[in-house]
């Protein structure tokens, strides 16, 4: 009887952990097939270098708080294996350790390397099954209705633009008239999409979107935030921080120097908000959202959280029945009610593809999001799966407990 | 039997309209005592510009709604009097409208408003019973152990510097190395301070707070980030924007221009982020939270709702008993269980005073809170006032819908 290894992979979400206890519970219903369920630290890092969690030590407490915990729980990694070396070392791990199933539970990058590994592995004489579990916030991986992490940071995107709004409203007659927030997504606009959710009517905040899908154009840019203003008294603006000109830099990639010679700092924000200021000398204000975004579980969706889960029981069922190089995605039937299901695409097919919006998501002047595209993400950000609070703060998994390393908890 | 005016002034907090909820719902309960209850929008600047909304418009449907949507659903202003004539107008107004009530609902500037529009409404003979009503979520007003607004934003910046820690820890081996959160406070650290909150060990996250009431030391801090990540792999920072250098310059006052003679933008997070990078070469992100913060309503403080919701029912209450010129407070009597209650103090003992935290409530090495800090402020962030959503997001008062001016809902 063969053991198993479940990992993370890139950039963490609010739910990844939902996957992680959706594997290791689903695991530990297969006594007969497998046998330990080792958790791997900081990714494929964790297996180079044998640093290996066995879950058995989770109490039941400790699991039911790793489903509402964010942040990766066993580290996660940003890293592509390099040579054959290091093929061979993770296989030389798994022969270690009785490995025959590998859980990789990441993006896009993520699934080429699962798809390596499962490849490798066989060529070595040792084969491993490897599942590669999706995630990631940046909503891009193919074939996948969605990707879990998307909904949850879509709901606190939505949420904190309606917020802030609000406040803005409140105060532009005389203060603050401009409001710019920054949210991730360097090559894809799904997560400044859903700060769309929460426009019900044409002239209604946000009043401005800018997606990398579409070239930044400074004067109707302008022209936008100055008519809005007129009309409303204030303008709400969401940007993604991947927005290029349309020569396809990046418009945070600024090349002034301060006074001590550092590259100049600040994102696309600052730079709209230096905009606003200059051209239209209107007060305005900015907010980076940044890793807050991605790991608000305090308000993440109910469906984002039990599609992860049930990715996460999924991959270890169909490991079960022999499965290997494939990747379980979310097949839509229906946006009302949201209906959705689980299957399962070959890795090879999966790799190395990004997701952008199709052209119908945006609107035609470039500035907001179709009616198409709130049917796709409004299901997506149902119901609040709040955490267990102790004495007014969530009652998170204290990650850095689990002392692989024997450091000290930080 | 005369009208009362309510209105909301200066910053606006996720809880204002708690505050509103109870002056509207109490003075509906004194039929005999007040007649009409009108909301001015905008703060005085309705009174100046006679636009009042009479109350009784408002369904129980909206009432119910204006308790859990942040920001000023009537508008709010940062306006300071500047003359007798207005003075006289505001009197007029009064007069024309029969008001012989007056609740203003801000921070310190706005307590002096109501202080003086008390001595000139009795100057020119037309008293009105003004009552101020305590709101800012700086935390600094002096007398009340807190001030409404400050328990929500506490919450907010202690759970998101968890969630942000979690998300770091993470990464840290081969990626984001330093996290830099920037929030409110130009002058005073209440709100930096609530981070400290999630710290329960000497090497925990957040590893540096940076306060106001303490300058900054480029090689201390410096010092500070290089042995924490050598420690823990990772450091966090929160920092209040209002951080100083020992000559007292704010940290984000840059001299340094852009390529096009523009002003540098960017505050404190940016200045810090630059520092790490250029100093010590680490990986590092930071995030603004700006307006996020002080309307984050979604995962408001029930102790900070409840707190400034009694405050508006005490207004009217004390109002109705023949009290003027006074600011209802909240007095502390215990911190384990937390009890209070409300009494009042003179508005001439309260205006134009800035309550800084006190010198024991800051770390000796200036990077983090005492045990008392933490007895202070844990009592304000129990419990979760959850608002009510509605197809995946809350079902907030749409406040721009009470139209005073006639413009399309934005």
């Amino acid at each position: 009887m063969k053991n198993a290894i479940y990992a993370q992979s890139g950039g963490v979400t609010a739910v990844i952990n939902a996957t992680a206890a959706g594997v290791i519970q689903t695991a530990k219903q297969y006594p007969n097939q497998i046998n330990k369920i080792f958790a791997a630290k900081n990714g494929i890092l964790g297996v180079l270098n044998n640093q290996l969690f066995d879950c058995a030590n989770f109490t039941s407490t400790d699991l039911n708080k790793l489903y509402f915990t964010p942040g990766g729980a066993f580290g996660s990694c940003r890293y592509k294996l390099k040579d054959d070396a290091e093929f061979e070392k993770i296989v030389a791990i798994f022969k270690e350790h009785n490995i025959g199933y590998f859980f990789y539970n990441g993006g896009g990058d993520s699934q080429d390397t699962s798809l390596k590994i499962s490849e490798r592995s066989a060529q070595l004489g040792w084969p491993v099954q490897c599942i590669g579990i999706p995630k990631t916030i940046d909503n891009d991986l193919p074939f996948t209705d969605n990707c879990p992490g998307y909904g949850s940071v879509a709901k606190y995107v939505a949420i904190s633009t309606l917020e802030a709004a609000l406040d803005v409203a409140s105060m532009a007659e005389s203060s603050t008239k401009v409001f710019v927030l920054e949210v991730m997504g360097r090559h894809t606009g799904w997560i400044a999409a859903a700060a769309g959710l929460i426009s019900t009517t044409p002239l209604a905040a946000p009043h401005i979107i800018l997606f990398p899908e579409r070239p930044f154009e400074e004067q109707k840019f302008i022209a936008k935030v100055a008519e809005t203003v007129a009309t409303c008294g204030f303008c709400v603006i969401v940007t993604s921080e991947g927005v290029k000109h349309a020569n396809g830099q990046f418009l945070n990639a600024q090349s002034s120097t301060d006074a001590f010679g550092h590259a100049q700092l600040g994102g696309v924000a600052a730079y709209l908000s230096n905009l606003v200021q200059t051209k239209l000398g209107l007060k305005n204000h900015y907010a980076i959202a940044d890793y807050l975004q991605r790991s608000a579980r305090h308000i993440a969706s109910q469906v984002d959280v039990e599609q992860a889960c049930a990715l996460g029981k999924h991959a270890v069922e169909i490991a079960i029945a022999g499965k290997q190089g494939v990747m379980p995605i979310i097949v839509r039937t229906s946006n009302t009610p949201y209906q959705w299901h689980i299957t399962d695409v070959n890795l090879n097919t999966v790799a190395n593809i990004e997701k952008h919006m199709p052209d119908d998501y945006i609107r035609a002047d470039g500035f907001g999001i179709s009616e198409a595209c709130r049917q796709y993400i409004l299901p997506l950000i149902q119901g609040e799966a709040y955490p267990v609070y102790h004495n007014g703060l969530p009652d998170y998994l204290h990650t850095l407990g689990l002392n692989f390393s024997g450091k000290v908890p930080c």
